[in-house]
């Protein structure tokens, strides 16, 4: 295992995107998701997906120089066309936007079409609650999770993330996929060679597997709760936007790396003041999170939603993003340059 | 098992909620939450609650004649101050204030502070989707989901509905606790002296528990991620209201009947013409629904969210509304006039 330093790796991935001709503010967004995902230890959205996003922008299915378009549907709602750009960069503009009609309204919503996978969704709420609002962001995604007492995946992993500022610390975040564990948890299994646990994933015939071969769907977090949580972020996402949904979307890394696959996300923003005075709000909060931190347990400590998150940022920031042989080597496909942000 | 029916019922409880004196409006929203509820199959939120909110409104807990005060905070947001009224009540005015302002913005966001328990969530989002908006409803309630990693309960079943409009039958209909299983399945066991499921609640100590007599709190629908909503909820609901959060809330049963406990929630109503056809918006929300419903499935068909609620409806329409025993006698207790209702 080793550990690669984020100043360093932000050089090599800016240049590699430049070469590529990718446009200045997707280059930005890219990048910074990438290094704050993989800092706050969410590897499954981070650099690993680097090389990923190379060949898709290379091969057209993301698009290097999007053009937005965005229709004002009312005082408090949007939809912006993304042209098939970056989602970290459509998602951004989307969330910002959300944010000013929020400050004139109280509430912002901004559905975005035509959008590619955007990585995690906290980036996008953490600006929100950075500049002290309420942030939400969803999105759809390819069919990876089974339908309760079905046989076979129909919606995707479709995740649900929400934001709130705190007094004296970076925001409250949690971000969960609706589906029980991630795919990148079955992949890495397979990788490594051992079983799955109990009730993560099933095989083509929708029956219950351990072997991270077979697996071919996810279990939803919480039975038919999860799959519930699942088809309301579809409705919020491709019904909304008028995009692909369920089985109509084209899968991450099956389908032709050329081929555009329409992503479609929501985002929203509410104005804190509108509803508490927003000192008292994030006093409260903070005392909620340090109320559950302190509480008595027997074995791990209790944490706050996004706290597993902060202490690796904290811990990573100092000793650089740990990446195995083989991410590693995926890299070094992309560039040679990786070598040069080895941690001494 | 007797059934009783529901038009008959309807009666009794006006009647009684009356002579206890009652405002009007009042009273229409509990009846109809009430039997809406039970008609749908959530026993849990039905008619079963009718004895302690007799007593609850009797003994003051409950404001009979409340005076709603509405705190205007932008295009889009404000504040209902319910003035411990019947949370069926003060649900269903902010709710329609909600679809209001989202009629005129594009989305309606409306807190409410100062209520009580107020039933079935569903019961007001299902009034923003039978008027063609997505609806939301939250609710915060008094600790009884374990904190992840904890030993003790911190924040309550803390639910989630959204609904949509669909095509040709009643709207979709997401309405879940943020627990695993609802509290009153573990009385229900503790009634009928079966043991727990593995995985459903904790004793006093926070270990898994089979015992319903030694059940203290319930697990988080899929474990941190059901907690972490929960805690998504009560941020919305308390901390937005301004009013008591997790365990500063009074516990519905423990506490002194007269006891107000200041339950907060939120409605939220978008308007879906801002962002996509209507009639495309339900036509495609159909297919998808019917689409699931056709899936195939090893044992039990796939439904959506919502479908045994319908199929309750459905069939407690004709039959009537089933009740234990139990429950009889309760009700019985209340007034001898629920033998009238029973069905033939």
């Amino acid at each position: 295992m080793i550990r690669l330093d984020a100043r360093l790796l932000e050089g090599i991935f800016v240049r590699e995107l430049e070469a590529a001709k990718v446009e200045k503010a997707s280059v930005d967004h890219v990048v910074a998701s990438l290094l704050q995902t993989s800092l706050r230890g969410v590897d499954s959205h981070g650099i690993q997906l680097f090389p990923h996003y190379l060949r898709a922008v290379r091969a057209g299915r993301v698009n290097r120089a999007p053009r937005f378009s965005v229709e004002s549907s009312g005082p408090s709602t949007a939809t912006l066309d993304a042209d098939h750009a970056f989602g970290h960069c459509s998602g951004a503009a989307a969330i910002d936007l959300a944010q000013e009609l929020a400050a004139k309204t109280g509430a912002g919503v901004v559905s975005v079409r035509h959008s590619t996978h955007f990585g995690a969704a906290a980036y996008f709420a953490l600006r929100a609650a950075g500049n002290g609002f309420l942030g939400f962001a969803f999105t759809n995604a390819d069919a990876l999770v089974k339908t309760f007492n079905g046989r076979s995946a129909f919606f995707g992993t479709n995740p649900i993330c929400f934001t709130a500022p705190l007094e004296r610390e970076e925001p409250l975040c949690l971000d969960l996929a609706t589906s029980l564990v991630s795919w990148n948890k079955v992949r890495n299994r397979l990788a490594s060679g051992e079983a799955l646990e109990p009730g993560w994933a099933f095989d083509a015939e929708g029956e219950p597997t351990l072997d991270p071969s077979l697996a071919r769907s996810l279990n939803p977090a919480g039975g038919y709760k999860g799959f519930g949580l699942g088809m309301m972020v579809e409705v919020l996402t491709g019904l909304l936007a008028g995009g692909p949904v369920a089985t109509e979307i084209l899968p991450m890394y099956g389908a032709p790396i050329e081929a555009r696959r329409s992503i479609s996300h929501l985002f929203m923003a509410l104005e804190i003041r509108r509803f508490a005075d927003p000192g008292i709000f994030r006093q409260r909060l903070q005392r909620m999170v340090d109320g559950l931190r302190a509480l008595p347990a027997p074995a791990e400590p209790v944490l706050a939603p996004g706290d597993p998150e902060k202490h690796a940022f904290a811990e990573r920031s100092r000793t650089g993003i740990p990446v195995s042989d083989a991410l590693f080597a995926s890299l070094l496909e992309v560039s040679d340059r990786f070598r040069e942000a080895v941690c001494p």
